[in-house]
């Protein structure tokens, strides 16, 4: 997939640095390539519901981020990215302790775009890390709105 | 819809304050019906994206919370509750001041239940409040795992 | 929700009137109103799976037909209507015999719509019809594309 | 994946069989393996929306059909399978005219798995065939249900 913008790594980033919610929770922009993202964080105990595992809806944020994004890196230079909707399945405890989020492009488009994400989990003594949320996500291009510009 | 367990509030109630992340985010119990659950938060700068909305993953967090803990009503005192999936449609920028999140059971089950809640937002100078985001939730009826016990 | 073309029920019912897939299940358009459709079909043989009830992905085609619709219906006149996505849950054996389909506008939008669907059934000896699935779909308005023009 | 019954295959195929729709759309099983099963269909002008392309519900049954089977034969040989819920994208038109969907289990469970499945359409002249839809769904295990059996 070819960017629109050559220099869309660092209009994420800088995007991504002004979502304040990132550093509430922790979450970190690990990779940013043309229509994939990476992002990652650590449980952590004022994260978690009832049994311990970090809540579905943070591991929603952390995914909905990376699909955002995602499409963003394939979007023209004056653009800024909304999240219509998304779908999220949760395969399994969200134990951690260190979590990875990826998303990659499945179709990009003028005005919407699809993403697709998965949320791995790994601990110290994991011989490989494993599958535990799946998202997809449409993504709209919104250009020309002050309210929502980047 | 009849709750199996007639101190269903009581146990909504305790297993919501062992919820680690509704205190993080400012997440509150508003209502407590057999079938229905009302949760509510504020906008929260430290919760934005980068246009200054809520990120929709909290939206998601607080529906989600009211998807399942509406489930959870209608289900057996030795139960456990867990979402399987969820889909989000955010229908305008989460900008509050005051967000409140309304689930109800939609179907009850045995082992699975399908919950639908809608977010409203609100300001001081609101004639009314003004749909945001609605979801959809599949809800698991968890027995006898000891890792997942409420 | 007020319509912007005053004719929209014509449009509605002539477009429908194109869709062949409808004559082959034998779906029919019931009502049609500013932002709600209702479309009917009965139980058929040749349309089940391997249980003897209707196929799930029948019953989308139902659902996404008054879903659409029912988004159309708050179009502009030279509009025409687009699917992006839908989630479906199934909520128990499409039986039959009588099903009805009915869709309403939840955010009606310039570009983006989305709608909520239910599906009801019925028998001869039943008392009230009974909701077997839900859909949330995500509707979007196409202007000027020559290839999906009403 | 491993399946639990050395002989999914027949078992798939039988029930497949069973399928009045699969005759009636003209769908038929390509490939059944261990968690992954493919299924193909040609366009046909009386499964049409009003543009003439294939209806998304119909694009929906392939998929869920797929999704459906993928699941089931990793199930013990007294389980029948049953959809719960499912999201569809629909990226492209459905022009045909020959379409395969694909579906993998991304997450085996003894209640629940999760399978996702994209469909694929080529023409004559096409280098390569393109996606068009994609889908993710949420397959439930059956056991001891009379009314629900293979």
């Amino acid at each position: 997939m070819t960017p629109q913008d050559p220099d869309f790594e660092r209009r994420c980033r800088d995007s991504f640095a002004r979502q304040a919610v990132m550093a509430t929770l922790g979450i970190g922009l690990v990779e940013v390539g043309a229509g994939r993202v990476v992002v990652a964080m650590a449980h952590r105990s004022d994260l978690t519901q009832q049994h311990g595992f970090v809540h579905a809806g943070i591991v929603s944020t952390a995914l909905d981020t990376a699909c955002g994004y995602a499409a963003f890196t394939l979007m023209p230079a004056d653009a800024s990215v909304l999240t219509i909707e998304f779908k999220v399945n949760l395969l399994a405890p969200a134990r951690g302790p260190s979590m990875v989020f990826e998303a990659t492009v499945t179709k990009p488009g003028r005005t919407i775009s699809v993403v697709d994400a998965r949320a791995f989990q790994s601990g110290p003594g994991d011989a490989e890390r494993k599958l535990f949320a799946t998202m997809t996500a449409t993504i709209m291009t919104i250009v020309g709105r002050a309210d929502v510009r980047q």
